[in-house]
């Protein structure tokens, strides 16, 4: 189904509630999906800022469509088999309905607010935010789908070298979407967990028929408590490498790594939490592998989290835990607001403001000079972030 | 008299308390002082993360000196006339005091706690902070003398180019001394303050010793309220006008469109705040012009600001107005953590943190999609945040 079925109408304001998807040019040797909470984007260094570019604007929509997808991307009849583009944005989807249907049932009351998006040429996303709950006091849980033009340069950076070199491909079509959430509970004793789950593709260029496609998966999952319940952080990352077990021994301990140095505060010597898993750029599996891959991990959220926030969140706490808290919450903007790739260049090029900073927890404290008591449980988590441990 | 007087006693720790001082080289065509909070720093974007570079780390004191100074930048005897260095350093030191004084007479018991730091071949500072005080969240204080060096090429581009063209210099000599201060009151309708004045000489190379020395003076008094009074805000802008008016009848009306241009938050398209004054690489005027423009600045921020905390800090207020402050709180950290060059640069450089992100307040929220509704007090505030005003 196209997106512009006549039950779909699409104001002329653009301005109000959608996501964002800024697209970056990295300078040759690499192109391809930066971790982005919440919006997708192509990672890079602009070589200049002239060479980056917006996607065209996005209209708010009424109506939830059952696809982004433009019409060639769909299967032409249900007994086709599906391409990837129609499986993953159909997986996100669902993952979003279960993840919003399981906080809304531990809210048991707190509903999240929608928002539907689309771009005339196909492309859309379903923006989902929950604040001031009775459990969390931020949640965001936001899908999109994505069809931009890259430049060419850009394209031929990402390419094997050994493919055409000498052809001069012109803009390259491509496809991205992903999934991506933050949720930030109230109690102190409950963690914040982001994760993101992200798909992209490039077509052939028009100018060169035979070019190849490509195609990478992205994501993680990452647990950012403000104090450590050892118990809590075993079964975290046990079901993280549960998941990665299925399909590779060496995925937990490389995605465990990688997650451990991308969530780096570089000023403060610290990371932003206890990890988990992340990757990026990964196109040498079986492509239908790292599908249920992703799709594994994705829906692994539910079971890593949920039983970890039923334990906690009723716990009583005094307000030096809510202080300390807040002091680590005001890590997460840091980390975010300084390092993480998807928002500072969505900041920069004019994303939709509101979507990218829903990451952001609802209140962020900075104290002069804090420093836990050495052994106190405040120390334990700082001693954590500093020096990242082997859970399981 | 020099820093390291048989009184001071050096501490091997350097990791615990100092300000630090970033050096930044800009791409040709620029090489001067950033507005920086509350580091110093050289402006610019490093043409490659080689070419930025450190100064050496700092030692904590015990004790506070006269000066910061070298024994060579000191008046030889006290019927000298001093040097403008000398004068520089010694005006944000008594402004320093007088500041601290008047902050803690309006406390009326909380205190400043106050780190003395130096370097060994020269150059300290003195942080000063008062947190959680009956009437001000967070307030940093901080004055800072530096001796560095440039490479060759930054001074290059920043010497005019009929000057000795064909001289390779060798490195290039610098000195750089400054006040920066954050206040962030408790009371919602009292107005966060921020001050920072700086001044910069470069030495001749040794290598040119004919090299033409280089000068500098930069600064601003600017005004962060959570609601407008119009009263204090055309009070505070009065008392800057007059200081500007004392020189040149051109300083306000440019320094305050350049204090509304610095200080704006582009993702939001507003700015951080309701401006005041901002200059930088000023040194097309007398000298001591400039000095005398930069002492009459920094000696009105008491008269700017004082008055108008005293008469709003005991204001009643409601939670509403506290939740407005802390988001607007929430703009101001943007504002630091994304765009100030000072900050952004001393945390990728390594600067000592908790001196850098002192300018933080105690206390930021950052609520889903919020829109004041219109006409309503918040606003109007949000309004002359996107609209710069003219308030005389």
């Amino acid at each position: 189904m196209l997106l512009t079925t006549p039950k779909l109408s699409i104001s002329s304001s653009s301005s109000t509630t959608a996501l964002t998807f800024p697209i970056l040019l990295k300078k040759p040797g690499n192109f391809h999906f930066i971790q982005s909470t919440p919006n997708i984007s192509l990672r890079a260094q602009p070589t200049s800022s002239s060479s980056s570019q917006m996607i065209e604007k996005e209209t708010i929509e009424t109506h939830r469509p059952d696809t982004f997808l433009r019409e060639s991307d769909e299967p032409s009849s249900s007994s086709d088999p599906s391409t990837v583009r129609a499986r993953f944005e159909k997986m996100i989807r669902q993952v979003q309905d279960s993840v919003c249907a399981a906080i809304e049932a531990v809210e048991n009351g707190s509903k999240f607010k929608e928002d539907v998006w689309s771009r005339p040429g196909g492309g859309g996303g379903i923006s989902r935010v929950l604040q001031d709950g009775a459990v969390w006091e931020k949640a965001g849980v936001n899908v999109s789908v994505v069809y931009g033009v890259m430049p060419p340069e850009a394209y031929r950076a990402a390419k094997p070298t050994s493919d055409n070199d000498d052809v001069k491909p012109g803009p390259v079509p491509f496809f991205a979407a992903g999934i991506s959430s933050v949720l930030h509970p109230h109690n102190p004793f409950a963690p914040t967990l982001h994760f993101n789950y992200r798909y992209f593709e490039t077509d052939a260029s028009k100018d060169a028929p035979g070019a190849p496609r490509q195609w990478w998966f992205g994501g993680g999952t990452d647990y950012t408590p403000a104090y450590i319940f050892e118990e809590d952080v075993k079964h975290f990352h046990s079901v993280q490498k549960s998941a990665c077990d299925k399909f590779d021994p060496s995925f937990y301990p490389r995605f465990k790594k990688w997650c451990d140095d991308y969530f780096y505060i570089k000023h403060r010597g610290e990371r932003r939490g206890l990890g988990g898993i992340f990757f990026d750029d990964l196109n040498n599996y079986d492509q239908e592998m790292l599908l249920s891959f992703a799709t594994e991990c994705a829906n692994s959220v539910i079971p890593a989290y949920i039983p970890i926030i039923e334990k906690r969140k009723d716990t009583p706490f005094a307000d030096r835990h809510k202080a300390w808290q807040q002091l680590r919450r005001g890590r997460y903007v840091e980390f975010n607001l300084v390092y993480d790739r998807g928002t500072t260049f969505g900041l920069k090029t004019g994303g939709r403001i509101e979507s990218i900073l829903v990451s952001l927890p609802l209140y962020a404290r900075w104290e002069y000079d804090h420093k836990p008591e050495e052994g106190s449980e405040e120390w334990k988590l700082l001693d954590a972030c500093i020096n990242p441990k082997e859970w399981l």
